[in-house]
């Protein structure tokens, strides 16, 4: 069962039309929510991205927050699972017309939820290998939005490299992942981008940060260059359907002579730990 | 009547998955091809580049040329104005699951057409007016994708600031506008942004250039600066929609003393018998 615009259908029910500025622009935001034992991880964190996000695009939000967490908890309902990943997407409606400005219309909500697939401390531990590329999305990738083709075109890169992650560089500085965000461990103390228009201030990212608060990590929130990520003691990358993982080979070349760090296993584990609390 | 994977249907019947990636990640390109005394307006031209927008983000071309030709000609069957504007819009079609990254999909062709409402030239002759934006989108604006967020806040500026176009600079040099290209006349001579990853290689832009050659006027493909825009003695933008349209307003500040220039006269005339021929 999937929710579209207040009702709950099975996914190969809904359909929308041609008009959805969603299809013809790529009018609209999104959010990736996790859950973790029956319970929906930071919903309001991602309920107020959600909200910024709409407020930059200028789409009304269609629900209030009491709303949202009725909607996901009924949808959750539906599912066995205990370990779920809510993907829910706003555009900005159905126009009769195909034009780039926009009146006031009807947004259209579109909710799925299908089960998160967490990796074993174990498989992390493997290590995961990461290509770089030049940067070219636009300047607003503060914004959540559902037009993803540069995105796309990362990803599918990553796929064909049989890697997990394209590592963006803008001017030399790393900015962060086709679809995460990106930390590096130097002498003990963590780099990540700062939040700007340049990078998604993603929600697994503050967990990071605050799981390395809690393993008494300094932080700098300081771009750092492409050749400080090769040099890296460690190099990792965070989203809510990833979690922490640890990168130990980039563009072919080892981080770390390819082994685990430290600073990841207890910042590891101290997610691990806000996830069950 | 539209047309949508192979089939002619009423518009209000013309429904797509949620799961179609169009919708999920604006992973799609786009024509818009004008229609002329009931004759498709350099078809090859739009087929052309339209196959290189789908080779770029490696969609396939779901038809040969031939078969474009019989859709659109049919299509067209079903409407009476003999001036029409022609929407083709091509996604890479419907998953089972959103991923960014795809594999081989069945792409979703979707074809409208609406009556073309081209201005006369005593209504081009009054002018246009434009405000002036930093250029913030993707470094690969040659593709005509339909991840359009960028273009739509752009054009929602223009509609709320009462204008006909934002025009957008990178780096302090003119690229085109959100949804046309650019040109300005400086001493005789005709200057437009390069081709390349920056600009949409537009139809229109061609033409414009064709009807400048034939009234002798020198062509510049060469970039220009804001205080270059500012110090114009004429500046046009182009689409295919709004043909060539003379700016005499930018930010406020006049062009050329608000007067409509020589060179825009005979680009306009003769662009005018192009459509005719």
């Amino acid at each position: 069962m999937v929710f579209l615009n207040g009702k709950f259908i099975e996914k190969n029910q809904a359909h929308i039309s041609v008009m959805d500025r969603g299809f013809l622009f790529g009018d609209g935001v999104y959010e990736v929510i996790p859950v973790y034992n029956n319970k929906i991880f930071r919903l309001n964190a991602h309920l107020l991205r959600l909200q910024t996000g709409l407020d930059s695009v200028k789409i009304k939000n269609p629900y209030n927050l009491k709303e949202w967490g009725d909607i996901l908890s009924k949808l959750l309902g539906f599912y066995n699972n205990q370990e779920q990943s809510i993907y829910l997407q706003i555009s900005r409606g159905v126009s009769n017309k195909r034009k780039h400005s926009f009146s006031n219309l009807t947004p259209t909500v579109y909710i799925e939820s299908n089960p998160l697939l967490t990796k074993t401390k174990q498989a992390f531990k493997a290590g995961f290998s990461a290509i770089t590329q030049p940067d070219i999305r636009w300047h607003r990738c503060d914004i959540k939005s559902i037009s993803l083709l540069a995105n796309v075109m990362y990803s599918q890169q990553a796929k064909e490299k049989n890697v997990e992650e394209v590592i963006l560089y803008r001017d030399n500085q790393v900015t962060e992942g086709a679809t995460s965000n990106v930390f590096i461990i130097k002498d003990g103390t963590l780099f990540t981008h700062p939040t700007g228009v340049h990078i998604l201030s993603g929600i697994t990212r503050d967990l990071v940060l605050e799981s390395a608060r809690a393993c008494h990590i300094p932080i700098k929130k300081v771009s750092f260059s492409m050749d400080e990520l090769n040099a890296a003691d460690e190099l990792w990358i965070s989203s809510s359907t990833r979690e922490i993982m640890p990168i130990t080979q980039v563009d072919g070349k080892l981080i770390n002579r390819g082994n685990i760090g430290n600073a990841w296993s207890c910042v590891y584990s101290y997610y691990q730990s806000l996830k069950n609390a």
